[in-house]
């Protein structure tokens, strides 16, 4: 054993799980090691028995997660030399909300020959959207009877949570339903496998689970109102103990020390979400200071000292995002893939080829020629709609707007249009919480883009008015669940006592920043103001007509069949 | 001496000039020659002097014009086989308001050494831009001080047209503007140089000098308001004997006869449009039936039996179509031109490879992608104004609108969508028109894009339920003018005595037309509710965030220089 300690986080993404190696003491980054899921997004057909799947469903195979541990773990600890004895604690984090049926000894139920051919017994990732009739019928429901919950989740509980995802199952497979002694997120999944303790963490249950620390769920006359079987969902099938962020699940098992190389018994923390450890891995831990993960959408997050109802956010918690304080979520549903969709579709053949002659990228090219460009100089405003609206009106059947164009428009002036839409959503997100009593007072960027993307850096600062600082880690997730492994270690194993603590010796800025313009801003300003016009005359009801050309375009896709 | 007589029909287009040699029995069109300007328009640099001009400035040489009487006349009876003696009559149709000074006996003043290096002493191609500010201060006099011609033009006077362009030539190069003995339109110059003779035609001093046959031209209190020396300049430098179309204007003087192989004497009629005598040649002589000449934009003509104020038309004018009627114009300022943008901005390289695998053009790989679309399929709508809105709201300060995009939304979507727009904007056109009391119950459509593109013109018949014929010729306008060629010869020398018996017997419609489909139109008309309420929402003042965008982008654009 040398003096030095280590945490490890692991971190479940999308198509993949990253295993990091962290010094406790500094922060620094020792080892990393990616994992990819054999397979990955299930959204044709099921994997051997070949069963179709519906539009909108995305599964994902259990197994996939824990060879996330049995590969990942063990090569970056062989990457990085550190003796397993110093390894104090193991975090992990998770895409959320991700759920599974399991049995009572939490084997996965898509484990089972029996139900390895049923949809249903699989695990619903985060971007599953087949449940979208149970989610309006909870919301109708909850809205008719008054249930004050919904204010919490900016008056919508979407299709992407867990009360829905759990009421699809019951719906279309009651007989899953009823086999699944359990129903929970894969984050806490994963935790239990670990350390053999089935836990449930505060974060994605607030968050996702219509959970709060004051109220707990909803009571049970609420759900059987949805479907009488649902009554007692949640002692049925859930749990009402949660345990807060940081602490200690348990630790680990001799057989999960087996996998992953480590030492059995070394403390596992209770399972996180992935936005909300990358919090405390950007130093953010206080009210008035915003991380935003900028990636293919947006999640902004925010710590406030009390309870406020804001219109259209996504939802918060207590304990949340750090013990004790309030974590406050809202999103933009399309950032990178915007301009991903307007490469893909949008960008001629000339700038392919000039991008290639140059030896460039295309979203370089056009990321230089925009540059080129001031604040204002296109004519051209855009509406970031393209994926609806996450928060402020929370309506994913809003669609995306581009005003202003002439016969001299340039691909890299919509290009720039579409950067500056995203940036006045994110404006629009920041005055919409300062309106309702919380602070923003500046913005920890975090995610791919900011790294990728310096001109969209500075739209964000001139356009919010903000200063954007940028976390050194490049992993902010995984940094951020060997975080909390060291805090279920504490103090006296050579950890922390708190993640505010540990933030403060492990997380750090960089020293450049974006800092806004003010010229720029004092442009930004008009056009943010016409930006709202258009967001309030077509996204509050005014002029409907997004909705009804969806309708259209539904019949006429219906017609066409 | 053969049997068969034989009209020439010359038609001055932007780049080139077009003569057709006709069968005036049977309208069958015998041979054609085109002949390109050597000067082309000129936008950058007069000729020899290479003194520079400003931006939106286009002048043109008149000496290209004389070429094509030279050689694309000499050309054109010979591929044809015709006797000189046979041909009966020579019309000639032109671009408008195209306009230059001259001297007392023709001369330009651009021919004259003095003057070579003075853009001033050049031609002012129709798109010539730059009498902007002479026509907003036309417009504001005229309204303030209360004259009603101003709603023959749709409220407007354009800064393409006469009046403007002729008092830039005062307000800039005063010297040039004492030189001018006249001020007259290319198209009654080159008359006027073929038969030795001065006239001015009806149809260019209706459309866009301000007269009517009632009124005549505004006072010359009028012209005193603008500016002192503007008092006289209707008798200084144009004229008040205007001759309508179809007369004779004199026969082909000796020297004229030279350049063209024709014999001296052959009457030649009266200069006309390009557009007005496109109707003829499209069989539309009467009231109730559209002519739209569809290309780089759309120019819209209907006849009418009385005068009538339709707002936000081009204008109307007596006699300015057929003899006896009302001609009723009015135009959009962006369609072939809006689809070539497209096609040079927002199709991606891989669509390009799929063209050039397929060996078809991009156009027509688009048009095929978007004809697998249904009507209202795409979820999108657009407001045609690329290039502002020429008619139905006059405003050049109006631009482009895209709404509906998803992150699925394909490249050929946008391309229908775009067509569809033009679409709804002709259908605004006509309702507008028949709101006022002008009918219209079918359309003729001719020009460049009839001929390329069948799916707009079957979205074109769907959107507006209406159906579109096509005339058989492929050169509406050189056939107009031998028409009127013809009608300029009489029937005792074997032509006609009027346009609507030339009509009959020289212009015919296509077999084929594009019918509505009710259950496209069905969709369409919920589409096109939807277009109306975003073009008065933008069009009419409720929210100028076009004009404001503008604005901005002037500044910007003012501040980077």
């Amino acid at each position: 054993m040398s003096n030095r300690k280590y945490a490890i986080g692991v971190d479940f993404g999308t198509e993949s799980g990253r295993a990091l190696v962290v010094d406790v003491a500094t922060g620094q980054e020792i080892a990393t090691v990616v994992h990819s899921y054999a397979n990955g997004v299930i959204d044709e057909k099921l994997p051997e028995s070949g069963v179709r799947l519906e539009p909108d469903w995305a599964l994902q195979d259990p197994n996939d997660y824990l060879e996330v541990f049995k590969n990942a773990i063990p090569a970056a600890l062989k990457q990085s030399g550190v003796a397993p004895a110093d390894v104090i604690g193991l975090g992990v984090d998770f895409t959320a909300c991700t759920m599974l049926p399991v049995k009572r000894d939490g084997t996965p139920l898509c484990f089972l020959p029996q139900f390895r051919n049923r949809p249903h017994a699989w695990v619903k990732l985060w971007k599953h959207h087949a449940a979208q009739p149970e989610a309006n019928k909870l919301n109708e429901t909850a809205r008719r009877r008054g249930y004050r919950f919904l204010d919490r989740y900016g008056g919508k509980i979407s299709s992407e949570w867990f009360i829905p995802k759990a009421w699809q199952i019951l719906d279309q497979d009651p007989e899953i339903y009823a086999a699944a002694d359990r129903l929970l997120e894969a984050a806490d999944w994963v935790v239990w496998q670990l350390t053999g303790v089935e836990t449930r963490n505060t974060c994605t249950a607030g968050y996702k689970a219509i959970w709060s620390k004051r109220e707990g769920f909803p009571p049970n006359e609420f759900f059987k109102a949805l479907d009488p079987r649902l009554e007692k969902i949640v002692d049925e099938k859930m749990s009402r103990t949660l345990i807060p962020l940081g602490q200690k699940a348990g630790g680990l098992t001799g057989e999960a020390a087996h996998w992953t190389g480590l030492l059995p018994g070394t403390p596992v923390a209770v399972a996180n979400v992935d936005a909300h450890v990358a919090a405390p891995a950007s130093t953010v831990t206080e009210p008035g200071r915003m991380v935003i993960i900028m990636g293919t959408s947006n999640c902004h997050m925010v710590i406030g000292n009390e309870e406020r109802i804001v219109p259209g956010m996504c939802g918060y918690t207590e304990d949340g995002i750090v013990p004790g304080l309030i974590g406050f979520e809202a999103g933009q549903s399309c950032v990178g893939d915007h301009f991903a969709w307007f490469t893909e579709n949008c960008v001629p053949a000339a700038y392919e080829r000039e991008a290639a002659q140059r030896g460039v990228g295309v979203h370089q090219l056009l990321e230089e020629k925009a540059e080129q460009l001031k604040p204002g100089e296109s004519g051209l405003l855009a509406l970031d709609w393209w994926n609806g609206n996450r928060s402020v009106l929370v309506d994913v059947d809003l669609t995306g707007l581009l005003i202003g164009a002439t016969l001299l428009t340039k691909p890299e002036e919509i290009y720039r249009a579409l950067i500056e839409a995203t940036a006045f959503g994110t404006r629009l997100i920041v005055e919409t919480f300062r309106a309702n009593g919380v602070a923003v007072n500046e913005i920890v960027a975090t995610g791919g883009l900011p790294d990728r993307n310096k001109l969209l850096m500075q739209i964000y600062a001139d356009a919010t008015g903000l200063t954007f600082r940028i976390p050194e880690t490049h992993q902010a997730g995984a940094l951020g669940s060997a975080m909390h492994g060291a805090v279920a270690a504490g103090a006296a194993a050579g950890g922390y006592n708190s993640i505010v603590e540990a933030a403060r010796h492990m997380a750090r800025l960089r020293d450049e920043c974006y800092s806004p313009i003010p010229e720029h801003t004092a442009v930004y300003d008009r056009l943010y103001a016409e930006y709202v016009t258009l967001h309030d005359y077509f996204g509050r009801g005014e002029n409907d007509v997004m909705k009804r050309l969806k309708a259209i375009k539904a019949e006429a896709r219906g017609a066409k069949g």
